[in-house]
C-alpha cells in the first residue's frame, strides 16, 4: 500500500479494469488521461530487443512534439518478440483508445508488461481500455497502480506537494516492478503526472536526471528489461514560480522517483532485507557506480544479505570482481558505519557481533572507500532467497 | 566420483591430509611433489583483491624461472584479506615443505580455497603439510581430490593418456569449484600434470590456451574471484614426438581442462541441469562470447532452466542485454535444435511442447544466431535453485 496519501493531479484522470489478458481476471488494463495535449516526458529500456510498445511510444513521442493525450498500459503480457503481429497490436490499441478520446493515434502512448514471446490479444486490451475509460476519474491512482502490476506483491504509488509562488503544486505517481533481484531483470514501469506548466524539453531532462540516482541505481538498471519505461507529464494547471519554482519542482519529482524505486526494491521477488551500498573515493563517480552495482548485483552479497550474515569477505570479491583499479591495502570497507577491513585486513575493534547487528538494520548500509581520489555513487538493493528462485521458475506455470 | 581411471604420472607423487583447517574434520591439505624442478605452467584470477597465496604464487614463479617443486593447497580457508599476516602464513608455509623436501622455498607454490577474511592457521597448516608428506604416493591423486574439495559435493579428476613415439603419454589433473553458478564466484583450482618435456614457456601458452574454452567458458570466468588458479606441471619423463606430439599434447591438457570444467559445472552449488549456449554471427568470436556470457549469466535464464521451461523470451531478453548491437529482426533462437523464434517472432512450427522435450536434454543446447557476419562462442552454465541460495545464505553458520 502506498505509504502517504496519493494527490490528485489537476488535469489527470485515471482508471484500472480487468480485460482477462491476466488469467486470473485482476486487473490488467491502466488508462491515464489528461484533458488536453499535454507536455510528456518519458525513458526506455536501452536492451536491443525492444517490445513493440517501446517502439511505438519512440515513434508517437516526436510526432506529437512530446505533447500526449493518454497513457495506455496492460499488464499480464510484454507484447515483446511478436514481430509485426505485435507492432499491430501496440499502434491499432492506441488508434482505439484515440477514437474513445477523439485525438490522433499518435497522441496515446502504449506500455505492456508481463510474458515475453506470447501474442497480446488486440480485443482484449480494446474491451480494456473502453472498461477504463469509462471509469475515469481523478482519484483513479490507486486502481492504476493494481492494474500494472505482475509479479508484485502489491501497488506502489507516491506523491509529493510542495508550494510555489502561493499555489500548491502536486506530484504523483504509480510503479510496477518486483522481478529486478538482479540488474538484468527489471521489467519496471512508472507513471507520474506534475500538475505545473514544464515545456516538454525541460519535463524531458528534469525526468532523466531524477531517474539517474532513483530507478537507475537501485539494482533495478532500467536498461535492460524489454519493456522498461518511466514516463512523467506535466499538467499546466499552474505556473511554477521562475527558477526556484523548476528546482523545487525538479526536487519533488525525484522524491517520487525515490520514493517509486524504493518501494520496488522493497517488493523485490522473494526479498526479505533492503541494503545501500555506497562507494566513494574511486577515482570518479563512474568508478564507483562500477563498484556499487558490482556489489549490489552480486549473488554471493545478496545471499549473505538474505541470511543477515556479515561476510565482509564477500564484499572485497564483489569490490574486486568491479574491473576498477584499487589498492586493496587502501581499501576501507564500513558496515553499518563500524569499520569492518582497514589496511588490507580486518579492522582490530571489529567484531563479528557488531557486524551482525548491523544487519539487522533497515536498510542494511555498507560503505566502501577506495583511497584513490574523489567519486561517490550509491545503490539499492535486495537480498536474493529461495523464494526468488520459486517465483521465477514458476512463472509461466 | 571421477569418471574414468586416474592414470598416476611418472614423476610427480601425491598426496591428501585432515589438517583441522576444516571444523568437520574432513580432509584439507593436499600436496603434489615433483622428483626434480619441474616447468610449471598457471595462470591466475584476475580479481583485484587477490589472496596472499596467489601473490606468492605470482613472487615464485619467475623466481625458479617457472621449475617448481611442490604444490601445497589448503582447503577450508581462503588466506585472503588477511593483510601482512596473511602474506605471512602463506610464505612460512612454503618454507616449511621446501624444508621437508629440502628444496628452496621459491620452489613451492601454495594455494588456498574457503573462508574470505578469516585468519589461517600456520600449526595447522604446517601440520596438514607434515601429514601429507608423510603419504606421498604416485596413485595419491583421488586423496588429492578430496583433500581440496569444500562446498563440492564430489571430488573432480580427469586423466587422458596418447601415444606419441610408441610412448604412451599421460596428463592427469584434479580440481575444486561449486560456488560457479554466476561467473562471479568461481572459487575454483584445478591441478595437472603430464609426464612430457614440455619447455616452461610453451607449456605457459598450452595451459592458457587450453584454460580459455574449458574453465573461462563453463560460467566459471576463473578472472573473478579471489584465489582462483590453474597449474600444471610437465614432468619431463618422455620426449614428445616433434610438433606432432606437442599438437597431440595440447589436445589432451585441453581434454583434460574441459572434463574437469564440465565436472565443476555440474557439481555448481545446488544444481541440477546443465545447458551449454552457443552464439554465432555477432560480427566477432568477442561479441559471440558476451551474447554467451550473458544467456549464461542470467538468472532468469537460470531458474528457467531449473523449471524445465522453454522460456524463449528470457533468452531474447538476456541477447538484448549483452550491449552488442544487432537487429532483433535477425535473431535466430533455437532450443535443442528446432527454431523457436526467428524474424521477430516465433517460430511458425515451434510448439512449447517441442520446447518442453527439448529442455530435457543433457545438456540442454540453446543457439543463438545474430546475422551480422562471423564469430562464434560457446559456454556450459547450470541452473539456479533454491538450494543454491541455501547453500551460500548458510556457508559460514
Amino acid at each position: 500500500m502506498p505509504r502517504r496519501a496519493l494527490h490528485a493531479v489537476a488535469g489527470a484522470s485515471v482508471a484500472g479494469a480487468a480485460a482477462g489478458i491476466k488469467s486470473d481476471g485482476a486487473p490488467d488494463v491502466a488508462l491515464i488521461v489528461f484533458e488536453k495535449p499535454t507536455p510528456t516526458a518519458a525513458v526506455f529500456t536501452r536492451n536491443r530487443f525492444r517490445a513493440a510498445p517501446v517502439e511505438v511510444c519512440l515513434e508517437h513521442l516526436p510526432a506529437g512534439r512530446g505533447h500526449i493525450r493518454a497513457l495506455l498500459v496492460n499488464s499480464g503480457n510484454a507484447n515483446c518478440g511478436n514481430g509485426a503481429a505485435g507492432l499491430r497490436v501496440a499502434r491499432e490499441s492506441c488508434a482505439h483508445a484515440a477514437r474513445l478520446l477523439g485525438c490522433a493515434p499518435a497522441e496515446v502512448l502504449p506500455f505492456s508488461t508481463g510474458v515475453i514471446g506470447e501474442p497480446l490479444s488486440l480485443p482484449k486490451l480494446k474491451q480494456g481500455t473502453d472498461a477504463a475509460a469509462a471509469k475515469l476519474r481523478r482519484n483513479g491512482w490507486p486502481k492504476a497502480a493494481k492494474a500494472i502490476m505482475t509479479t508484485d506483491t502489491r501497488p506502489k504509488a507516491a506523491s509529493v506537494q510542495f508550494a510555489s509562488g502561493g499555489r500548491t503544486v502536486t506530484v504523483t505517481g504509480i510503479a510496477k516492478g518486483a522481478g529486478m533481484i538482479h540488474p538484468d531483470m527489471a521489467t519496471m514501469l512508472a507513471f507520474i503526472a506534475c500538475d505545473a506548466a514544464i515545456a516538454p524539453r525541460t519535463l524531458q531532462g528534469m525526468l532523466r536526471h531524477a531517474c539517474q540516482d532513483t530507478f537507475n541505481a537501485a539494482s533495478v538498471d532500467g536498461d535492460t528489461s524489454t519493456n522498461d519505461a518511466v514516463a512523467c507529464a506535466a499538467t499546466g494547471r499552474l505556473e511554477l514560480a521562475g527558477a526556484r519554482g523548476l528546482a523545487a519542482c525538479a526536487a519533488a519529482l525525484r522524491e517520487v522517483c525515490m520514493d517509486l524505486a524504493e518501494q520496488i526494491v522493497r517488493d523485490g521477488e522473494g526479498a526479505s532485507r533492503l541494503a545501500r551500498v555506497t562507494a566513494t573515493g574511486f577515482g570518479s563517480d563512474a568508478a564507483c557506480r562500477r563498484v556499487a552495482a558490482s556489489v549490489a548485483g552480486s549473488p554471493l552479497v545478496k545471499t549473505m544479505l538474505h541470511a543477515g550474515d556479515p561476510n565482509v569477505g564477500r564484499l572485497l570479491m564483489a569490490a574486486g570482481k568491479a574491473g576498477v583499479p584499487f589498492r586493496p591495502e587502501r581499501l576501507t570497507v564500513k558496515v553499518g558505519g563500524t569499520v569492518a577491513f582497514v589496511r588490507g585486513a580486518r579492522a582490530p575493534g571489529y567484531t563479528e557481533r557488531r557486524g551482525e547487528r548491523a544487519m539487522k538494520a533497515d536498510p542494511v548500509e555498507f560503505e566502501l572507500a577506495g583511497g584513490a581520489g574523489g567519486g561517490q555513487a550509491s545503490m539499492m538493493f535486495c537480498d536474493l532467497s529461495a523464494e526468488y528462485v520459486k517465483i521465477n521458475a514458476e512463472y509461466r506455470s
